[in-house]
C-alpha cells in the first residue's frame, strides 16, 4: 500500500479561453478535479492498479466538491474534516495562444488547528498499521506545509513511518524540505529550481551532496524536460525523456513520485526505478490533466529510455549533464 | 415589497492581484460574494432600509456557498434549490495596473428543468400574494435566461406581477428584452449597447423609441460614466452623474435599477426618480463590490444632480446628448 499525504489539497479548475486577453470578460470551457500532489501521485497509481490512498484534510464547499469529485473518480482518498475551507487554483489555459503558456491563480490554504493536525498524525498510522501485513508500503508525503504547522511536521510523520518499519518519499521544498532531512526519508524530490533554493548553493551536484549529508538517503532532481537525475551514496544516474513538444508539465513531477515510490515498494534497482519515473513523467505532460498519463506513450517511452551513469557520483565535483 | 428575481446567479470571486501577467503563476487575495444583478439589488435594496426579498435558484456546493454568504450578509433570500450547479465568476483586478482594467471569467450557469422553472414561479407567486397588503410591491427581473428555458420566460413573470397589481422593472437583453416587451413591463433598462443591440438600430434615441412601440412603458438607458437616460412616451430625461476616475463599474447598472424600484414604489415623478438612480450608481462605483455603495457620495451626488429634459422626447429625431 503507498499512502499519500497532501496536506494542502485544493479543487483545481480549469478555464479553457481561445486567448487570454486582460482587461476584457471571457466565457471559459470549464473543468474541475480534486488537486494537490499528493493526490495526483494516488491518482496515478490507482490507475497502474497500485494499492494507494490519498490522506487529505478538506473543509468547507469547495472540500465537499474534492471528495465528491474523489469518490466519482473513484480515487482511493481517506479525509480528516477540517473547519478551515479548502482553497481553489484556477488555471487559464489558452487554444489559439503561440506561446501555449498557461495562467495561474493559486488561492491560499487554510490554517491548521493543532487537534487537526493530530487527527491527520493518527489516521496516517493507522493506515500504516493496517499496511504493515504488506511488506511493500511507502509513506509519500507533497507539497507546502500548511501554515499553523511547524517545519518539522513531515519530520515527524517519516519518524512514525520509520517505526512501522515503511520508507517515506518527501516532495516540498524550502524550510520543510531541510527540516525533513534529519529524519531520514528514503527519497527527496526537488525540482532544479527548489534544490538550489532549498541549499543556496549554485550547482546541482554540489546541492545534492548537501541533502544527502544532512540525511536524504536518496537525492532525485527533477529538471523539466531534460528529466530526472537520481543521487545516492553509491552513484548519480540521469535518465532523459523524448523532447516532447508543448503538452502540460502540470503533474508531471507528481508522475515521476508515483513511479519512484512503486520502484520503492518493489525494490527496483535504481536505473530501472529512474527510467521508468522519467517515462511516466514524460507521459503525463502529454495529458492535459495531473494525475493523468498516456498509457501508450508511457510503455514506449519506458522500452526506449536508458539512464546513463555519471563517472563520479555524490562527490558534487561534476555537475549533472544538462 | 420589492421583489428580485435572478434566474442565474453566481458566487462571485474576486481575485486582487499586483498585476496580471498572463503564462505566470499569481497568488491571489480572494474575496468571495453571492451575485448576479437581481441579488446586487437586494443587497443594495437592503442596504437602503427597504423590504425586499431576492428569488433565486440555486443548486451545488458553489449554490451552497452562495446561500451561506447571503444568510452571513443578512440579504433577504428565497432559494429555491435546484439539481444543476451554481456557477462561478472570476474577476481579476490588477493594484498596480496603469489601465485598472478587470479581467473577467464568466462561467455558464446550469439548464433550469421544466419543473424547477414552475417553482420558481410558484414562488414569485406567493411573494407577491403576500405583498399585495404593501400598495408599493415592485417586482425586478435582472440577468440573462438561463439554458432551459424560452425566451418568454421573463415576459410569464411580468403577466404574473401584473395579475397582482405590481409594476415589473425588466433588465435584461437580446431576445428575452425583446419578448419581455410584449407584457408591458413598467421599465426596461438596457445598457447602450444592450439597446442597439436588441434593436439593430444605430441610435439611441430611435432604439427606446422602438422599445416604447413594442410595450415598454419606459426605457432607461445607461451609458456608463455619462448617465442615465429616461425615454417615456411623453418626455425624456438625462441624468449624468459627476466625473469618477477609477472605481469598479460592476453593479452600477444593478444600483440604478434599485432606485428606479423605489421611485416606482413610491410613485416619486421622472426626474428625481433618474437623479436618484444616477447619483446611487455613481457611488456603487466608488465601491469594491456590486451592491455595495459609498453612503456619503450618494447623499452628495444626489443633492448635487440634476436631470435635464430633451426637446423633442420619445420621437427619436434627437439622440440623448452624449
Amino acid at each position: 500500500m503507498i499512502v499519500t499525504v497532501t496536506l494542502n489539497p485544493a479543487l483545481d479548475i480549469t478555464y479553457t479561453v481561445p486567448r487570454l486577453n486582460p482587461g476584457t470578460t471571457h466565457r471559459p470551457q470549464v473543468a474541475a478535479q480534486a488537486g494537490g500532489k499528493g493526490v495526483n501521485v494516488t491518482r496515478t497509481l490507482h490507475a497502474l492498479g497500485r494499492e494507494t490512498v490519498a490522506v487529505l484534510p478538506l473543509g468547507g464547499f469547495d472540500g465537499e466538491a474534492v471528495r465528491t469529485e474523489l469518490e466519482t473518480a473513484c480515487v482511493p482518498h481517506h479525509v480528516i474534516p477540517i473547519g478551515g475551507a479548502t482553497r481553489r487554483t484556477v488555471t487559464v489555459v489558452q487554444t489559439q495562444s503561440p506561446d501555449g503558456l498557461a495562467t495561474g491563480f493559486n488561492e491560499s490554504g487554510p490554517e491548521l488547528a493543532v487537534g487537526e493536525w493530530a487527527e491527520i498524525c493518527a489516521a496516517v498510522g493507522a493506515l500504516l498499521e493496517m499496511a504493515t501485513q504488506d511488506a511493500s508500503s511507502v509513506l509519500v508525503l507533497s507539497g507546502k506545509l500548511p501554515r499553523g504547522l511547524a517545519d518539522t511536521a513531515y519530520a515527524d510523520l517519516i519518524t512514525v513511518a520509520d517505526g512501522f518499519g515503511v520508507p517515506t518519499i518527501l516532495d516540498t521544498e524550502g524550510p520543510a524540505l531541510l527540516a525533513g532531512l534529519s529524519a531520514r526519508p528514503a527519497i527527496v524530490k526537488p525540482n532544479a529550481h527548489e534544490l538550489l533554493d532549498a541549499t543556496g548553493l549554485p550547482d546541482p551536484a554540489q546541492a545534492a551532496a548537501e541533502l544527502l549529508k544532512r540525511g536524504a538517503r536518496a537525492v532525485v532532481a527533477s529538471n523539466g524536460p531534460d528529466g530526472l537525475t537520481a543521487h545516492t551514496a553509491d552513484a548519480t544516474w540521469t535518465a532523459r525523456p523524448p523532447r516532447i513538444d508543448g503538452g502540460n508539465p502540470t503533474g508531471a513531477g507528481d508522475a515521476a513520485v508515483a513511479a519512484l515510490a512503486i520502484g520503492l515498494a518493489d525494490g527496483t534497482p535504481w536505473p530501472d526505478a529512474l527510467a521508468d519515473a522519467a517515462a511516466l513523467s514524460a507521459a503525463t505532460v502529454l495529458t492535459d490533466r495531473a494525475g493523468v498519463f498516456d498509457a501508450e506513450a508511457y510503455r514506449r517511452f519506458k522500452s526506449e529510455l536508458t539512464p546513463y551513469s555519471h563517472p563520479s557520483p555524490s562527490r558534487g565535483t561534476t555537475p549533472p549533464s544538462r
